[in-house]
């Protein structure tokens, strides 16, 4: 889940100061390396990064993706150099601290133009460079003519293959990140949701994410009744109710690292049918997560999950992938998804997340951030995953 | 400013429960018909509009950036259509509301490839496709591949010539997000402000903000003593205290518009330099703001306020443009900025931002938001814009 926008129901980011410590400088040093080497290997002649996760990654912090340009060059050989305007360079300094000595920092005017500026800095033989996978289309297109006849391709790949693999500081942020949002999950069940409005009780979620620990609290999907048959529902003015299913969907960031977890309640003794859906989704979502191993294609994990359901005749009502990655970024590779053969590693951290949804009626899902271990596979959210009945 | 990446300071999103009205069928309807207008008058087969502020003034709602494709093609003539992840349709229906009949909703499985969806979506003949500004750079190079021989060129132009110019509800909503930013400005500056740290009183701001009816406070820049020199500064750590210029630079969004006012302060008795300092800005954030009329040229008013700055012999510390658009966005067109040539309309909507700032020492600067009408220029922020003297 992410940001949506405001159309009468409920507006999602909050604030908190983040009690987060940077990245040491070492771990940085150590990824602007390994990013020049999987330049190398792919033979792109540098990697060109826009504000994004990937520079929070590399550089330890991440300035706004606004109209001007700020542009980390990572050669495949030399110094990385950041290209940025200039009234934001006294921030840069501050926040690249130690690292300040090895990035070298271009600063542009108001009146530059700064993709000539990044031109300058390619080598003039170069064939082939890297694009961070969500730069403006306006700045690719101007690098694009600028760069001619260089060739622009994703930096995506390079940077995954970095990302993916979590070091023991980053799953530490995760494990947090996840920690608090169980407390937060725990809380939400045990309070009486019937007679309140779903953007009610999502509010309240993002107040228990942040109560609990968090920077920031993103989302809460509160999904009641018939709602909860839309898996991305935006939680709005339905006033939950007796007889409901809900689906919560929670998440925020800790330390950069996100958090994201689902259960789902009942409002009242549930029907036999649906207690059996529920059970069906349990047992799919437990295969999932004992699947996970280091060399287990991605795509078996969901194959773990679907086909208990398919077996259970609700195959058609699972309509989106098994799961996604999670790190600085909510949804990253690797993808828990029918096709995706990559093998797991240790490090790899995703949700695992089967859902059986039935338009009209009700729907329900269940999901952990699971972390590749040596051994199998660790889950960092620990709350009951039977259904929860609430008042 | 927007959203910083948190790193020791304050990340400074917040809740809300949006009490936003959508902007009626009918104004989304006649939008949806000039940018088919706008994509013909500039040779282009299409629009291609990721999630993102157009998608938003087109759509009337937003969609989460996400790795999964959401793509509304407008063509120059026909039918819009709107492709997206299967998992968010029901989402959609929702948002669309009667616009639904009018915009056909095309849902992709995860095993499909949606790039070929699009694909399919273009005319056979066409030569060239308009995409969103801030498309992600994955998407437009999958995009390249696939439309080849077609090509791609920024959406941004034609989008900008519908955007910059503010209707009515538009400049209502502006109207109410400036007033709400000037009531938090105001009990910010009657609080005692030194013995505080620059992200208590940030974190303060943001609570204010709120309260004063925004539904999500964006931003609250505090950048006290030697920081004030730092246009773009974090608040972090460093207490407040007697003798401190304290920059304050706030915003947020009130139905989906932002507002953005800047104002100074000084903590105890200013020194004469300083107040000489501030009054030569105020004079020319007064000239700028004078100069604002229809048919004048943007440079024109980053001229007004830098030759009074220039004369005053701080050229050199003035070191960025005078102002940008604002509205669905904290940064759009028009700039006002050296160069831009662009005449001003009726419906132009932009900050004049002057500020002087001397590194190491303090800074300044003094902001509102200016609407171009038939007349002249509009403020939308009215707090007392002399240096404000606080505890």
């Amino acid at each position: 889940m992410a940001r949506w926008f405001e159309s009468g129901t409920l507006s999602v980011m909050t604030l908190v100061p983040a009690a987060t410590t940077a990245f040491a400088a070492s771990v940085l040093r150590s990824r602007l390396a390994a990013a020049a080497v999987e330049a190398e290997r792919r033979g792109l002649d540098a990697l060109l990064i826009t504000p994004s996760p990937d520079f929070a990654y590399l550089l330890g912090y991440r300035p706004p993706a606004l109209e001007r340009l700020t542009c980390l060059v990572v050669p495949a050989s030399g110094v990385p150099r950041l290209v940025l305007p200039r009234l934001e360079a006294p921030l840069a300094a501050h926040q690249l601290g130690e690292l300040a000595d090895e990035v070298e920092v271009i600063a542009w005017d108001e009146v530059d133009d700064p993709f000539q500026l990044v031109h300058a800095l390619i080598e003039t033989d170069a064939a082939r460079v890297g694009v961070q996978d969500q730069m403006w289309a306006r700045f690719v297109l101007r690098l694009r003519a600028v760069l001619d006849p260089v060739e622009l391709v994703a930096a995506g790949p390079a940077m995954a293959a970095m990302r993916r693999v979590k070091g023991p500081d980053e799953i530490e942020r995760l494990r947090a990140a996840g920690a608090a949002a169980d407390q937060a999950m725990l809380e939400i069940t045990r309070e009486r949701l019937s007679g309140r409005t779903e953007a009610e009780v999502s509010r309240r979620v993002l107040e228990l994410l942040l109560e609990a620990g968090h920077d920031t609290a993103e989302f809460a999907i509160v999904a009641s009744g018939p709602n909860a048959a839309s898996p991305h529902h935006e939680a709005g003015g339905r006033v939950i109710e007796a007889g409901d299913a809900i689906v919560l969907d929670i998440g925020g960031t800790l330390a950069g690292y996100w958090s994201d977890t689902t259960r789902t309640a009942f409002v009242g003794e549930p029907p036999a049918d649906f207690v059996a859906l529920h059970e069906v989704l349990r047992e799919a979502q437990e295969a999932a997560c004992a699947a996970v191993g280091p060399g287990v294609a991605a795509a078996e994990v969901d194959r773990a999950a679907r086909s208990i359901i398919e077996e259970a005749g609700y195959g058609e009502r699972f309509i989106h992938r098994t799961g996604h990655g999670v790190g600085l970024e909510l949804h990253e590779e690797p993808y828990v998804v029918a096709g995706n053969a990559e093998p797991l590693e240790p490090g790899h951290a995703f949700s695992v997340e089967p859902g059986i949804y039935l338009p009209g009626r009700w729907g329900a899902r269940i999901e952990d951030i699971v972390v590749c271990t040596p051994d199998g596979g660790e889950r960092l959210n620990g709350t009951d995953r039977r259904l929860h009945i609430v008042e």
